[in-house]
């Protein structure tokens, strides 16, 4: 039976972790989806992920774990998602119809619907009838070592209603933990996508050896980038709609800050992934040496299919993508974006 | 007497010896004021700065140098200014009131005239008559090290007139060196001083041991203040001139790229200094162990000096200059900072 201010977790990767800990430090109890049985009892007896951000500690009396995701539903009006996208299908799939009504769903994931390219809100809203006033969303800058180590971050969410989302983030604020809220449930999404795709250039050009100086100009043309695809989204969505384009506060933290984050911090997955391609490995190579697979990396495909139906100038993503699901020489593609930033 | 297409440079520190490269690499004869006479000799015998990118090597048959600013006034048409601002005044109160007629001149300094808290460019038609279209800017994002290493980087020349402008970036557009040109002279030279500010801030914010997910809260909220400035800075000015207020392309390189490289890299000297600074040395001790005194360290002192006219809300500068000049405790002034951020 769910009640009131009863929230659970879905998922045990590191961002899911962080999020725990977050919620567990403000004395917060938790229902907490983890997949995997052995992690559920390695938590249980020594009171700490085994596989991500081990060093973090839980009071397990604030948490009720299990690995039944409809068992955590029933268990909460509040459901925070916090799985990679590529594994959302396979979570939700385990879900009747009905699971999620009068339920508030919180996203935290960064990526779009494998294979749909649809949002989220959008897939939930097609398969469970979800509302739009039922989802939040929760957006960066954080990476979850930050989280870990208790070092001040910033965390924005974002809900049809500004005071739906303020309760929702009144449960996350805390001493290193500060909130931002706003109502660009959509825009703060898609910004997270994008992101990911830019990081992982920004990865490849460092493998290249281009240096901060280039880094720093690469930046500002994915910002403008990002900017382009938003306002021909917006403006697509507004015509369909008949109604005025969104206009998206850039310059906020969820925006250019989680841009600037992923782009440039060494916690940075998609970072990371991206100069290994630049340094010469194959995907699969670098997927093998560093046990997964970047967001940025399905990010693109996805951009690149919405994008037919967008049509923005995106030289940077299509470049990305080419590189990564063409084939294409990353020194090649580099050389060829050169000449057009400004 | 001077000449077409007869540039000289002044000063000798890494931003003029890096452009001094950047010319000469493209085969270009300069003109060279260099105020140490042991500098010039050394030059000469070894063909490389001994002081300042120390591994770059020059063709001297390409070299006039010389420490008589006169003389190389008078045997230019085009003189880069290249010195710390904190100097500007020695060097160019060295010069006769005729000196610069009919030349252009082509500031590359990042900051105000000191004690003045005007632009150069305000500054040289004051005291020697020169119009505006005479005068054009070079603004970054670069950092001189990785001229030195040829790593591709990218400069903007701002100018009155676009073709002007053009004319000056051809002479140093090159394998390693890409150009932008716009007509946004003032407000690209104010962005250049704001971000040395911030980018002492992200310094000191370092050094007090905040995380990159706060660093980029930090930037992307300077970036905000920095619009805030030139935006308040613009509309009191078409006020006072009857017209219409600029409006800069703050997504540009010579905007955001620079606030990001002179805040990231490990090359930003701003960030050095405020580092130190972070860790609880004196401005008078880091500015010991690093052998200068930054460019941030004047820049805050200007802008909270021009920024009592303008009245922009700019917190983020404050708090840097009280640090500087007021003895307040950088955790206090950023502990104060962190609530305000959004």
């Amino acid at each position: 039976m769910s009640k009131d201010n009863s929230i659970g977790i879905i998922g045990s990767g590191s961002w899911a972790t962080a999020l725990a800990k977050i919620l567990t430090d403000n004395g917060q109890h938790i229902h907490w989806w983890i997949r995997n049985e052995d992690t559920i009892r390695h938590m249980q007896l020594r009171h700490h992920n085994k596989h991500y951000l081990t060093s973090v500690y839980f009071d397990t009396s604030l948490l009720s774990l299990s690995n039944s995701i409809q068992a955590v539903a029933e268990a909460c009006d509040k459901l925070v998602l916090a799985v990679p996208s590529a594994f959302l299908l396979d979570v939700l799939q385990q879900l009747p119809p009905g699971a999620l009504a009068h339920k508030k769903i919180v996203s935290a994931i960064k990526g779009l619907v494998p294979g749909e390219n649809i949002l989220i809100n959008e897939y939930l809203e097609q398969h469970f009838q979800l509302p739009a006033a039922q989802y939040f969303t929760i957006t960066g800058p954080c990476h979850a070592e930050e989280v870990a180590n208790e070092k001040l971050s910033y965390l924005t969410f974002s809900g049809t209603h500004l005071e739906g989302a303020q309760a929702i983030a009144d449960m996350f604020t805390g001493s290193y933990l500060q909130t931002i809220v706003n109502t660009d449930m959509i825009g703060v999404q898609l910004a997270a996508v994008l992101k990911n795709i830019y990081a992982l250039g920004a990865g490849i050009a460092h493998g290249l050896e281009y240096g901060d100086n280039f880094l720093s100009v690469y930046i500002t043309n994915c910002f403008r980038e990002m900017q382009t695809f938003l306002e021909q989204y917006e403006s697509q969505k507004a015509e369909r709609l008949g109604t005025e384009p969104m206009v998206h506060n850039y310059s906020a933290s969820a925006y250019l800050g989680d841009l600037l984050v992923t782009c440039y911090s060494l916690h940075s997955r998609n970072r990371t992934f991206g100069n290994m391609i630049g340094k010469g490995y194959s995907v699969k190579a670098a997927q093998l040496e560093l046990n997964m697979i970047a967001e940025g990396y399905y990010a693109c495909r996805s951009i690149f299919e919405m994008n037919k139906t967008i049509g923005a100038y995106m030289p940077i993503a299509q470049a990305v993508y080419t590189i990564l699901w063409q084939q294409v020489h990353p020194a090649e593609a580099f050389m060829a974006l050169e000449k057009g930033f400004i």
